[in-house]
Parts: structure tokens; sequence; C-alpha cells
């Protein structure tokens, strides 16, 4: 944790750099300062077949799940929310001119009895901000 | 939302037309009455990697996961639930033939608190229905 | 259910025998002795677009997702995820020994009145086991 997952319908591949914006989510992530850098997890998950909306073949979808671990208040995940939101909103701002295009977001937290993790990346991470 | 996602093993895709499936289970989602046709995204996710029961090669799985937002009943979830497994069991019924298939439908609310979104597809259907 | 998800970093594709890491953890689940053989359904899914840590191009991630059905006690559930997660990392105990890896496992209930199912592995492989 923090697992940040995109799913997204694949007519966005020609039209959205899906790399850039798994990087501008990351930033955003790690700039509310709540999560440890080497824990951020961020991708993107392409589906090939869909059916959205009046199905038009320009209709097109991002939906964006973020699973984070407990011990955040609920302010803290609400600005982290509207943040990520707001920064992928502005970065893809040029779909929502188009009549065919819907965003959405959801937070989930993880339950710590119910979860393992073993991080290799954090030492180095962690020696590097010391 | 609504979101339905279906995580199928790729052994599938030349036994089941995947985007049709996707449709059939967009017209049983819209016949409901409950969500409005902008809000709907259908759609697949192939699983290349698998093992599945016994690990016979034939052997194949479409699992379907539909997030919804709260405020149906029960029994509107219910009966929701039943009339897209229903419509996916008989359009897959020669799956169902072989004795290699699983399938597994899961409803989950999306928590109203945790989530945003932004619609840019609403406006125009809107205009189409009115 | 059960249903086994690992969404992983495209990057470990070269590093690991992703199929065979399904497999790896079908004959955990299975071993358990909590789950029936003809319901495992062990998959992965590769994201090709990511953001991971400190955006080092080696950084890779597997997050793996263990849905159940209800009914197993606490305790069950924890040596569960605990076999699950340490035969995972023994069999990829290379990856640990770069500082570019993480892994991470949750277990998740399903809820039986929202979740439908037909699975026409069970009679064969039942009459297998009897």
């Amino acid at each position: 944790m923090p697992h940040f997952t995109m799913e997204y319908s694949a007519n966005l591949s020609e039209l959205v750099d899906i790399g850039e914006l798994c990087n501008v989510v990351h930033d955003v992530i790690l700039a509310t300062g709540l999560f440890e850098i080497g824990a951020i997890r961020v991708r993107a998950i392409r589906c090939d077949a869909y059916a959205i909306a009046d199905l038009l073949s320009q209709n097109a979808f991002i939906d964006m799940s973020f699973r984070i671990g407990k011990g955040r208040t609920p302010s803290e995940k609400t600005s982290t929310g509207e943040a990520i939101f707001e920064a992928v909103t502005r970065h893809i701002a040029s779909l929502f001119a188009t009549p065919h295009f819907a965003l959405t977001l959801e937070i989930r937290e993880i339950d710590a009895e119910l979860s393992w993790k073993r991080n290799a990346i954090h030492p180095r991470t962690r020696q590097i901000g010391s």
C-alpha cells in the first residue's frame, strides 16, 4: 500500500499517454506527504473489450481505484482524493471537452489484519531520504 | 458508477466474443431501469496466466464484479444480480455444456464519501432522452 | 470463489514465470484443505503502464488479492494468507535480493447475499475425488 489502479478503455491509448498519467498520479500521492515514496504503486490496466453508455465508439472511461492502509483521518482521505481527481482532470482536460468521456475514483481501505507486505525498496529509498 | 468488470481466462478468447458479452451485460443493466445510460461502463480484462481447478488446459472462468453507488434496495440489488447472471449464463450456455467452466458475479457498493466522478457523457445522453 | 488475482508490473515478465507463480499459489490454496479444487481460480493481470516508488525503471511489484467466501475462522484466514505469502516470497526470493521489488497480499470476503455462482467443473472434480 498505497495501491492505485486505473482501468481504462483501450480507445484512449491513442489519446492519452497512460504512462505519463501514472506519473501524474504518483506525484500527487507523494505530494500529500501521507505516503512513503517506496510504497507507492500506480498502474493502469487496459480493457480491450467494453460497452460504454450509449455505445458510441468514441465513448471512453478511466476508472481509478486507490487502496490505502488504515490510519489516515477522514479529512486526509478526502483531500487526497480531491487532489488526485483534480490533477487527473486537469491533465486530461481535452477529453472532457468531448461528450464521450467519464472519470471516476474510489478510495478503499485495506484491512491490516488480512493483509501482508514485504518491501525491498524501502531500505534504499529511506537511505536516500536520510 | 455503475462499473462492471469481467476478468476472464485467455483461453476463452476463441470460444466467446467478449465484446458481444459486454453488450449483453450492458443491455441488462440498462433494462433494469435503475441506472442511467450515460454512466454504464462494462469492460473485460483478459488474464493470460492462470491456474484453474485441476489445471486442465480447457478449464476456464469468467469472474464478474459489479460496483454500484448506494441507494438501491436489497431487492433491487438482488434482482439486478439475478438478471445479469441469467443473461450471461444464457449467452454462454455452450460453455456450461462442458465440464470445464465456472462463472461468478459479485455486487459491491461504492462509498459515496470516498468516491469522485465527472461525466461528460451525461449532458449528451440526457438531451437525447428528453 | 476462491478468486486469486495478481496485478504485476510488466517489467517482471522477463524475470518471473508468471504462469508458474499461478501454479505455486494454486497449490498452496489447495493444500490448506479449506477450498474445493474445482473452485480455485488463480490468475494474473499484467500492467504495462506504471509508476513505482522512486520511478527507477527496475522497480517492480506484485499485488495479490484473494477473495473468498465467508465461513472461514479468523485463524484459518490468517494461516492461509501467511502460507500463500511465504510460498510466493520463497518462489521469487531472487527479486527480494534486489532493492527494487515489493510484494503485497490482501484477503477480502465476498458477501454471499450479493454474489452468484455456477460451476460446471465441480461435478467432474467431485467425481474424481470420490
